[in-house]
C-alpha cells in the first residue's frame, strides 16, 4: 500500500493576451514539488517557503481538504510543499502546488481520476489564493501543454504546442500585494465594448489555430488583447518599453503573464532567445526596476505520464 | 480576350453563436449567379429579382466600382445577377452576390488577387446592404468552407469543414425590414458584460477546435451565444420554441443564421435530418409562422477551383 507520493508540478502563463480567464499554458520553466504523507489524522503543511502553512489558506491544503472530504477519506495527510516557483509573480504559483497535490492525491489513493476531474479539484485550492476558483493556471499545470477552459460545466481542452515555441518570461522584482491577483483582477472592467470582444475573440480563435496547425507564427502575432492588458499595465513598471524591446528584438508577441507582474514575449527556437531576454532587462531597467529572465519551452504537466 | 465570365457563389451563415463578426460558413443551400460582360462605359444591372439596380444600391455594383477604379479600367460593365438565395433572410445573401461579383472581376480581367484581396473586394460591397463593411459572410462565399476574419489588417483564416457535419435552417416566411441588418445590428448592446465576452470566447475557441480536429459534435455542442442570441431572438416568431424542437430531435446546436430571421441547426448526418427539419417547422408553426427548410453541407467557395 503506497503511503507517500511526490509529484511535481510546472508554472504556467494565463491568458496569453485575448484569452483572459480561458487560455493557459504549461511553462518549462519553474516546478513546485509536493509530497503527501498518510498520517493519523489532521491537514498538516512542512514548508520551508514563504507561504501559508493554514491548510484553508493554502492551496495545497484546500485541495486535500476538498478531496478528503469528497472521497470520504479517514485518517490524515501531511503536505510537504518545495516551492522552485516564486509566488505571486503570474507564474501559476499557486497553482501548481494545487495541481501537483490533487495528482500526488490521485495517486496515493488509486482513485484513478479523469483530467477534467483532476483539473476541478485543483482548481478548487484557488480558492485559498485567488478568493475565486478559476481553472487557467491549474488546468495547464495538471494537462501541460496548452488548454482551454470552459465552465458550466468544466470542459479542459488540451492541444499539444508546437515543438518550436518559446516563452522568455521576465520577472520583476518589485514587491507584489498579498491579495495580487484580487487586486488585478478589481481594476479589469466589468462591461467592455462589443468591439473590443470581437477583436479578441478574433485573435483568440486565431491563437486555437496555431496550438492546433503548430505555427508558432500564428500564435504570437495573435497574441493582441485590447481588454486586460490596457487595463492592467499601469501595474507594471516599464511595461510599455518592455514590450515594445521584445518586439524589437524579434518577439512574435508579448503581454502580460497571468495577472503580472511577469511579462511573457512569444518566439520560435529559431529566434535570438537572448536577445529578447536581454532587451526586456532593459525595459524594467528603464523604469529603475530590476528583473529575473527565463527562457522556456512550454511544459507536460502534473498528470502527464509521457516521459 | 475574355470578355464575360459568370461564376456562382454559395450562400452562407455568419456567426454561429458566439463568433459574432468572426466566424462564417458557406452552405451548399442557394447560389447567387453573377455574369460579368464587358461594355463600352458605366455600370449597368440586369436583374429578375426584387434588388436595387443602382450600382451604389447593390452589392455587386459596389463592388465592380471599387474594383474599377482600384486597377484603373476604363470601359465599362454590365452585371448580370440570378439571385438564388432568398435576400434578407440571415444566409448571406448581398454578400453572395458581391462575393461572385469580386471573383468575376477578378478572372474577367486577369488580376490574380489572393484570398485576402478577393474578400477585401467583396466586403467593401457590403456597404451597399448593411450600411457597414463586414466580412463574415463574404469570406466564406468567396473562400468556403469554415471562415474566421480579422480586421485591421485584414486576415482571413480557413479550415475545411468535417465531411458530415449538417445543418438545416428554417427560413420563416415573414416580412423583414428594408435595412434588416442594419436594424438587427442595433438591438445589440454596445457593452456588454466581461463574463459574458469570456463564455463566448471560451466556445468559439471550442468551435474552432472542432473544425480543425473535423469534430461536428464539438462544433455543435459549442454553439452557444450569450450576447447577440438573447438580444435579438424577440425578432424571430417563436424562436425558442424552434430552438428547444430542434435540440429535442437531435441537434447538436441551434442559433440564428447570421442577422436572422433565419435559425440554423448544427448536426451530423448520422443523424434524423428531417426530423429536426420537422420539428422546426413545427416550431414555427406554435407562433403562425410558416417556413421554408433546407438540409445542407457545407460548401465550396466562388473562388474554389476545386471539384
Ligand atoms: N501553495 C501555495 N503556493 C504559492 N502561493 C500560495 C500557496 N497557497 C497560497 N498561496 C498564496 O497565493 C498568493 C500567490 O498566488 P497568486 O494567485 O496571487 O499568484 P500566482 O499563482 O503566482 O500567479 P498567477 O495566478 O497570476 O499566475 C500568495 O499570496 C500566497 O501566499
Ligand atoms: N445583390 C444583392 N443581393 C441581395 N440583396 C441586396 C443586393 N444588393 C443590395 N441588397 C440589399 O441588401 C438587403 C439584404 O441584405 P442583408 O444584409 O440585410 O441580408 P442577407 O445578406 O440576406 O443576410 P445576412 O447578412 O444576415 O446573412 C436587401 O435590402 C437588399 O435590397
Amino acid at each position: 500500500m503506497v503511503s507517500k507520493v511526490t509529484v511535481k508540478a510546472p508554472s504556467s502563463t494565463a491568458n496569453l493576451g485575448p484569452g483572459f480567464d480561458v487560455f493557459g499554458l504549461a511553462l518549462d520553466a519553474f516546478y513546485d514539488t509536493v509530497t503527501l504523507t498518510k498520517i493519523k489524522n489532521g491537514i498538516k503543511i512542512i514548508t520551508d517557503d514563504n507561504i501559508p502553512t493554514n491548510p484553508e489558506k493554502n492551496t495545497a491544503g484546500l485541495v486535500v481538504k476538498n478531496m478528503m472530504k469528497k472521497f470520504k477519506i479517514k485518517g490524515g495527510i501531511e503536505i510537504k510543499i518545495k516551492k522552485g516557483i516564486p509566488a505571486g509573480y503570474g507564474m501559476g504559483s499557486s497553482a501548481a502546488s494545487a495541481a501537483a497535490t490533487a495528482v500526488a492525491f490521485d495517486k496515493l489513493f488509486g482513485l484513478k481520476l479523469d483530467g477534467n476531474s483532476l483539473v476541478e479539484f485543483a482548481g478548487s485550492g484557488e480558492k485559498a489564493s485567488a478568493g475565486t476558483v478559476h481553472y487557467d493556471n491549474v488546468a495547464a499545470s495538471v494537462l501541460g501543454g496548452f488548454v482551454i477552459v470552459r465552465t458550466n460545466p468544466l470542459d479542459v481542452i488540451r492541444i499539444d504546442p508546437p515543438s518550436n515555441l518559446r516563452m522568455c518570461v521576465a520577472v520583476p522584482t518589485i514587491n507584489v500585494p498579498k491579495k495580487k491577483t484580487k487586486v488585478s483582477r478589481g481594476v479589469i472592467p466589468k462591461k467592455i465594448k462589443l468591439s473590443d470582444s470581437i477583436l479578441n475573440l478574433s485573435n483568440a480563435a486565431a491563437i486555437v489555430v496555431g496550438f492546433m496547425k503548430k505555427d508558432s507564427e500564428i500564435i504570437g502575432n495573435s497574441i493582441k488583447d485590447v481588454i486586460v492588458e490596457p487595463a492592467r499595465q499601469h501595474m507594471i513598471p516599464g511595461f510599455i518599453k518592455v514590450k515594445e524591446n521584445a518586439i524589437k528584438a524579434g518577439a512574435l508577441g508579448v503581454t502580460i503573464s497571468g495577472a503580472g507582474p511577469s511579462v511573457i514575449a512569444f518566439s520560435k527556437s529559431s529566434a535570438d532567445l537572448k536577445k529578447i531576454s536581454l532587451s526586456m532587462t532593459k525595459g524594467f531597467t528603464s523604469a529603475n526596476t530590476k528583473c529575473q529572465t527565463v527562457i522556456c519551452k512550454p511544459s507536460k504537466g502534473a498528470a502527464d505520464k509521457r516521459k
